[in-house]
């Protein structure tokens, strides 16, 4: 990046807030992604959407690279600095600009994280339903780059469903606004969830408004044990046949339950199979419904204990033994590699099954917990060192056959931790050449010198 | 068009299934659109995907254009053949090819209707959401091109929430698989939801994949009468604001009220400013909570009368109250213009307001009805006679006054209708150039030929 760059930058966002020094990169070579590294030439912090908007132009004016982050908790290196250029990150975004009960919408700049808009439904009674595992962290801008699920997803959906309109910047330095205040706009193309999703490579977002839920009355959790995760996948098709459309529904493989009460105690059964968290919200009694008609469905399925939570206390702890899979899972090794694999929710079992025969036959440890109601899996890889070269080869092989088995159950290499650069080489396979060739004539409408977070999605 | 690109259509369709004759095409120069009309130079009735395929690559080699339709019952002008060429009538890709209720979601194709999958949905005890108006007739296709609402839309969403997956072919001939059978995907650009709402200008939909939820065990209906609008729209505040978010929220201005009084005699009290028509849905004890809520917000909103269903004929005969608007208000002249500006929800009674002060200043007749749940409003012109153009130009008028209102209030010109050919003159207001010339970018990656519905969005 040629000096001239680097002073018109400085004077866009004034000295204090450029950086380019060796000590300032390092933390932005990264995102929570093992293995993904890159350093980038500058770290910018513009304060609002003109800075935004004037790094941007000159950015495509000099065809210098731009990834936007937030609190990089991304799971697929969605924002590390592939190709150098500059990081703009957009934690001065950081304000609450509106909560608007009457309307059930929140007014955010990017920058706010995911539990502080929680928190501020919250005071009104509210839910912000996107419920990502890095929600303390995870910024609103990263969430919806990311269309972020969590645990919430089979109920509530996914970021997408409560994207309202935007204020996003495109390279090249327009301001749009899409959609708005309403749950209802078919005026032009729907640019709101074209955005969601697209992992920062079509504009940046400057400005959401969310939409908020009432916030449930009440809420129920049980946990159901059983001998193997077969028996769990019947259970689960058995809830869903029932008429039941619960809140929680998420299960842990044998190994996951060991390493999670060896983690933290919980007290968890240790002779089983799997183990199935289940949970619901809303009005009293239809919360007590719902738990009972999901316990007898575990019940008719051979569950070995099923187990009620009695307070809320209680419901925490047992939701706190899924929150603690992976922190768990990392203390086995040096480096843990979590994938998010999806397939049909009656394929859960299979599918698990496929990955422990694949896991055998490379070679290495994979431990399985995840979303069961949304039949979206969390495969998680152990490694001992990140020097194992060796070791890395095979978890980067058993992968690879983990997505095939995916796309040939009818499923998705990703269902909610995006594409990024760590599963770019496996999108053609899902969506076949010829969507890829439209992925990037539609990247090239939006970003003609692509500049955008480049060797991303549209590259 | 030239006999051989007619020639190539009858070979790709089969004789039977290709039509040009004077006869054949007048039904196909309209959809449900008052005002517009143009003839297309053929109709084809393609079998199925390989088909569709055949005949878009041979548009766009030949530069004609293709506008494909189902039943034409959307109010937009979306399906009308500005310029000439084909209509493609998806009506015999009809079939329903799968309900499953384990996995909550049925595969369809385009042709077939709203109230069939409806039908399909609640034989297996699942609710198929969305609602339009025009249910019985209008086809998934034509649900799909323009993101269709309905009267469920505040609890529900619309169209675009229940959309999983999609089979699409490009104006170009590429058949693209979208999404799937997963409720988390973030596998690529959000192209299933761009299609969503693209009124046929992208892609042609030949296969959906849609989302179906457990069906409701029971609903509950009510109907409170206020002095005026500005007190249901307080009383719209209030419901809200109490934390129900239910199934049924309509509203009926006075002179609606009086033309649905005359045409179905329901026993409607014919000396109030406004109706409201509240109902919802779920477990009965909480249905029961949410009504009597509802109910208290009616009253301390100071309604005049406030009425619960006390079985399902009755609710049935409240929701036909509703219903009825339209045909109710068709019968005051020859002409009924129904338009759709969406405002934030604690605006509608000053919109409302501003529609009686336009209406007045215009010369025109406005009634006003719609889904106060989400600030959708159609106010409706009754028009004498199609051929007194004083009495048009005036209607015109009214509107773009009433859209420009609805823009100032933060509001859409449309909220589930669509744009069309009929809202395409209002829709720089709403999006502004830059995003009009990005649209035309995007346009442009699907569609290099220009030959998908022209003169429609996009263009």
């Amino acid at each position: 990046m040629h000096a001239p760059v680097r002073a018109a930058l400085k004077s866009i966002v004034g000295s204090a807030h450029y950086r380019d020094s060796d000590g300032d990169l390092v933390p932005f070579s990264r995102d929570a992604t093992p293995l993904f590294s890159a350093r980038p030439e500058a770290v910018v912090f513009p304060a609002d959407t003109g800075e935004v908007s004037a790094i941007l132009s000159l950015a495509t004016r000099h065809g210098v690279p731009v990834i936007a982050r937030g609190a990089g908790t991304n799971l697929c290196a969605a924002t590390v600095a592939l190709r150098g250029g500059i990081v703009m990150a957009l934690t001065r975004l950081n304000r609450i600009l509106e909560v608007a009960p009457a309307e059930l919408l929140a007014r955010v700049q990017p920058g706010v994280t995911s539990s502080a808009l929680a928190d501020a439904a919250t005071d009104h009674d509210l839910l912000w339903a996107p419920d990502p595992g890095s929600r303390t962290a995870a910024t609103i801008g990263g969430t919806i780059a990311t269309n972020a699920g969590g645990l919430r997803g089979l109920k509530y959906g996914v970021t997408r469903d409560y994207v309202l309109g935007l204020e996003a910047v495109l390279p090249t330095g327009e301001v749009l606004r899409t959609g708005g205040r309403l749950h209802k706009d078919v005026a032009g193309y729907d640019l709101t969830r074209l955005l969601t999703g697209s992992e920062g490579t079509l504009a940046v977002v400057t400005e959401a408004t969310l939409a908020l839920r009432p916030a449930p009355q009440t809420s129920g959790t049980g946990v159901a044990y059983f001998s193997d995760l077969a028996a769990a996948g019947r259970a689960v098709t058995a809830i869903i046949s029932s008429g039941v459309l619960p809140a929680t529904l998420e299960f842990l493989d044998r190994s996951c339950i060991e390493a999670v009460e060896a983690f933290a105690g919980l007290g968890l059964r240790l002779d089983a199979g799997a183990l199935l968290l289940f949970g619901d919200d809303g009005e009293p009694d239809a919360v007590t419904q719902a738990l009972a008609r999901m316990s007898d469905a575990c019940a008719a399925q051979g569950a070995l204990e099923i187990t009620r939570a009695a307070h809320i206390a209680e419901a925490e702890a047992l939701l706190a033994a899924r929150r603690c899979a992976l922190p768990a899972l990392s203390r086995l090794g040096a480096l843990t590699i979590l994938e998010d694999a999806t397939v049909p929710r009656p394929r859960i079992a299979e599918m698990v099954e496929r990955i422990e025969v694949i896991a055998d036959h490379c070679g290495v440890t994979i431990a399985t917990f995840g979303h069961a109601g949304d039949g979206n899996l969390h495969p998680t890889c152990v490694v001992g060192s990140p020097d194992d070269t060796d070791a890395l080869a095979h978890a980067e092989q058993a992968f690879k056959e983990i997505f095939n088995a995916a796309i040939e159950l009818g499923g998705t290499i990703t269902g909610e931790h995006g594409v990024g650069a760590a599963k770019l080489p496996y999108l053609p396979a899902q969506l076949g050449s010829d969507q890829i060739a439209l992925l990037r004539r539609v990247k090239n409408a939006f970003d003609p010198a692509g500049i955008l977070n480049p060797g991303k999605l549209g590259s």
